[in-house]
């Protein structure tokens, strides 16, 4: 990704987590990041496709911190377990997903959902790479499921307010299904 | 539930599939089951309430269905695969659940996400019963979290377009999460 294009994504962060999805146009997009129209439209043809970049562009960062965490643990089991509670606590605090699910669900959860293919693949394809075996992918994916279905819909009669209490849930309904 | 309420619910099932949940109205509903309005709201005060009530009784429908195909079942392990199968194929070719993933999802998805605490609750409190142990609630939210993913996003590198792939699929990376 070139630098122009991530000065409009980070314009476009700051502005959505302010107003809103729906409350904010390619235009402002364009005013805030002090670039012209015609300079955002050559990167991102439709809003769409900048809320799309956004999204992958913040799954990216993440998968950064979770390799730091979960990297160095010596067990499978273990990096597992932290990287639950890890992104439990990733999508919990993040600031963008928050304010679109607390305030205007209808537009992002189209993305976390029937939209979601492309930043499950890539989050997939990241996960099968610790796993190392033919079913690692498929592993991978139910993990990816369970977690973000927890962001989905956090009513649960698991408890998870705490990094012990996901580490535990990992350990006891995740970790049974490593290949 | 009363008859009446059921005959609001009918129409309603009704006139959703034909004309989206957007472009019903509480007058259609009441037009459609031969009600007057009066009586429509006593039973459902705002659509909201209509809907949840029309998505709770469309799964107590299906889960007499999952009965009857899983219930006979030998082991618990048939069970799952069998469970998740029919449920699947279930959701899959549900009227009404895909005329509005399809056409409106933006309507539907927030009932499917944050607010199906209530369908979740009552669909891990039955499958709970098969399970028996005292980790079955987590243990069956896990599958029916697992399962209610895959209607959101379809997109996978499972493989899951007949009963006997889902069957497998549920028998690799379900069954062995069993207490």
């Amino acid at each position: 990704m070139d630098e122009t294009a991530d000065r409009i994504l980070d314009a476009a962060f700051a502005r959505i987590v302010e107003h809103g999805l729906r409350r904010t146009t390619m235009d402002d997009v364009a005013r805030a990041a002090g670039l012209s129209r015609v300079t955002v439209y050559r990167r991102f043809s439709r809003k769409g496709d900048l809320i799309q970049a956004l999204i992958m562009r913040e799954l990216h960062r993440f998968l950064g911190e979770f390799e730091a965490a979960v990297g160095p643990l010596p067990t499978l089991a273990d990096q597992v377990a932290e990287g639950f509670a890890v992104t439990l606590k990733g999508v919990r605090g993040h600031a963008l997903l928050g304010r679109l699910l607390a305030g205007e669900p209808e537009t992002i959860l189209p993305h976390l959902t029937l939209e979601a293919g492309p930043y499950l693949k890539v989050a997939r394809e990241h996960l099968a790479g610790h796993l190392r075996s033919p079913e690692s992918e498929a592993v991978a994916e139910v993990f990816i499921r369970v977690t973000l279905s927890f962001l989905l819909t956090p009513d649960s009669v698991v408890p998870l307010s705490s990094d012990e209490e996901a580490r535990a849930f990992a350990a006891r309904h995740l970790v049974p299904l490593l290949p």
